[in-house]
């Protein structure tokens, strides 16, 4: 029986309210509108975004929402107007649309997107400014144009990437945030050259996928920063050739870096979410051309600094979202790169649990223990 | 009668003490050592750099001293091994040195040099570590390893750039530092392409610079930012098309900006050394990829602060110094440019004065009615 057309009730991940334990609910998943994909979501992952807005941290968090943009589905339905993917279609939601059209999209510089952002800003789909969730007529608001922790979403058609269908689902919902961040840093904001020195803050999923990224583009060396030791055994096999950690020395572990490199590091990523860190990438590159890319998201409010001397000498300060990806055109080709074992992708996941399992799965990533943790969405699919 | 291996009795402006008026002094200046350059200094040209350091609030600043750095000269003789410069050459000091061989040099990613910074750094030549310059067997100390305000100076040959012989040396001596600065944040720092938009904080003669390096790379809009209206007459000769005044409006100046360009410029520059505004002109860079650079030069131990949010959704932080430009290698390039009419240097100067009269030039410069004051060096050079 086609599920087209029709409201779908399914089970979803509910924030009630920041801070506490997701509910899960039978919500009724309303049908795309014109430019919009239902998709029925497969496996998510669980990443510190979620984390973040949950917490009631973000300023910009709306409750209740259904969280969670790190994922993977297949197309259910397709709104009027959309010929992009079509029901059966794999796909993995994007939380940086690519409507090819718009200022940004145009402008060659950049992966950001403006086509939808008044509205997933908002929690809402831009046809209508409406929420197509609902539980008994409540609305529950969409969180980064994406909502995954539900069995079935909607998103705009500008936010779906179509992949190949031979790659395993389970696994390639990673490239929906994560590990494009770490490698779309290096690659295409850093644009790191072989032979180049590399310092990474933060030794999880991001930092890792940095790693692999510099690995990959040749780097000569590639120092991994974490304050849990335990994180090197790992990062070994991702790439990372030396290991600090800041507790280990007295001095601030830019000056730690500095004298480790004969003056700094051509490049350095902070993958953690912390200011004084972010501060510490920048001093710790090289005079005249070392480059850091901020990757980490920082508490709201929350502000970098340094000397500006910094800057006129030489050192350049940037950022990443999504590794400067274009979502739309380069989520087929990195899954195409893990179909031909070029990127790794089941090595950054620890853990299989299931939706019903969230509260216990964020707790656990909480922990620090883990890299992703994936969730499978429906019971039918079996196990892993 | 030769001068050569002799110490030169000369007049030169000493700084005895922070913030205290400039002396004309009777200075020894001794021969040039191995791989040095005495030069006979014509004209010098007043900066902020100088008078920063003059005031005391430069950490690094050490009394007494002979301040300048922006000057031109003939070469009077040359120390063992100098090859790229012989008496009689026409040059301009350099405090940015150019070595080749360093592995700033070497790079290709800056201009900075490494050769004699640790001389230059505490006001002394690289081979014996010792000053040139002492009055009375007093020794006082060099300056950014130009020493300008002096008839006579030693400077390191890697600091000498050799020019045209036809450039009027009353005007060129302005290629050794602050229109270089405005020109190469342009054309080599943000490498502004045609059609930007760009923002100028500060129409001094460095912002001024800037406007003329973005005229001539073909921005679309240049707007210009200053405390002082008058300053936009001349600005406009410059390529500065639309004014800004911050004073005129109680919104934050880069929401100003923001508003008037669509969401932000595509380059901004701060020529002013205020961290304030080095923060305002970030943040009215348009999202996905403005990029603002640091040109001013602010006081010791201020710093620059934004939200990491700036950077992490697309703009970039830079610096930088003598505007990228190798010194050695386009010095001279930019005195042909000058000689083509290709760049404009006269209509930076507003005020021809003598060396006698250095302190009330000061005086002129801090009341900001003027660009570029130039001093001639000896009495016996006649009229402007
Ligand atoms: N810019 C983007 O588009 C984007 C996308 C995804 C994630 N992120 C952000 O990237 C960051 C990293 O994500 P993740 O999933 O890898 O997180 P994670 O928690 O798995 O990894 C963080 C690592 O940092 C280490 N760490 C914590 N404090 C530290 C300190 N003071 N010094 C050194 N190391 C320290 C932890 O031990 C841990 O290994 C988060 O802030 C996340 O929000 C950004
Ligand atoms: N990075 C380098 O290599 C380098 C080289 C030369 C000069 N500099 C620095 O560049 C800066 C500019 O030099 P200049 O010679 O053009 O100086 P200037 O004093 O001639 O010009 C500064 C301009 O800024 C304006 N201004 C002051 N406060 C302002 C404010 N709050 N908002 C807007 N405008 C304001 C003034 O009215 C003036 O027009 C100085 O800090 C100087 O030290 C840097
Ligand atoms: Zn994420
Ligand atoms: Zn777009
Ligand atoms: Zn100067
Ligand atoms: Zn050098």
């Amino acid at each position: 029986m086609s599920t087209q057309g029709q409201v779908i009730t399914c089970k979803a991940a509910v924030a009630w309210e920041p801070n506490k334990p997701l509910v899960i609910e039978d919500v009724e998943v309303a049908p795309p509108q014109a430019g919009e994909v239902r998709i029925k979501i497969l496996y998510v992952a669980l990443c510190h975004t979620d984390a973040y807005t949950w917490s009631g941290k973000d300023p910009e968090g709306l409750f209740p929402c259904i969280l969670g943009h790190e994922a993977s589905g297949i197309v259910e339905s397709v709104g009027e107007g959309v010929t992009e993917v079509q029901p059966g279609d794999h796909v993995i939601p994007c939380y940086q649309a690519e409507c090819r059209e718009c200022k940004f999209c145009k402008s060659g510089k950049t992966n950001l997107c403006g086509k939808v952002r008044s509205a997933t800003g908002v929690g809402l789909m831009l046809s209508d400014m409406k929420s197509r969730f609902s539980i008994k007529g409540k609305p529950i608001y969409h969180f980064m144009g994406t909502s995954t922790f539900s069995q079935y979403t909607v998103v705009h058609d500008v936010s779906v990437a179509k992949v190949n269908e031979q790659a395993p689902l389970e696994k390639i919902c990673l490239l929906g945030c994560g590990v494009p961040t770490g490698l779309g840093a290096v690659w295409n904001t850093a644009k790191v050259e072989a032979g180049s020195i590399v310092a990474i803050f933060g030794l999880g999923t991001v930092g890792l996928a940095v790693a692999e990224g510099a690995k990959a583009a040749g780097a000569s060396r590639i120092i991994g920063i974490d304050i849990d030791s335990n994180k090197f055994a790992t990062a070994k096999n991702f790439g990372v050739t030396e290991f600090v950690n800041p507790k280990d020395s007295d001095k601030p572990i830019q000056q730690v870096i500095v004298d480790m490199t004969d003056g700094g590091v051509d490049y350095s990523f902070e993958c953690v979410g912390n200011v004084s860190l972010m501060r510490a990438a920048l001093e710790c590159c090289h005079k005249g051309w070392g480059t850091s890319v901020i990757v980490g998201v920082a508490a709201s409010g929350q502000e970098i600094s340094t000397r500006p001397f910094q800057l006129v000498t030489g050192r350049v300060w940037k950022g990443t979202a999504f590794g400067g990806f274009k979502s739309r055109s380069q989520v087929p080709w990195l899954v195409e790169k893990y179909m031909k074992k070029e990127i790794k992708v089941d090595e950054y996941i620890t853990h299989n649990m299931t939706l019903d399992q969230i509260n216990e799965a964020f707790h656990l990533m909480h922990g620090g223990k883990c890299l992703r943790i994936v969730l499978k969405m429906h019971a039918e699919l079996g196990n892993l």
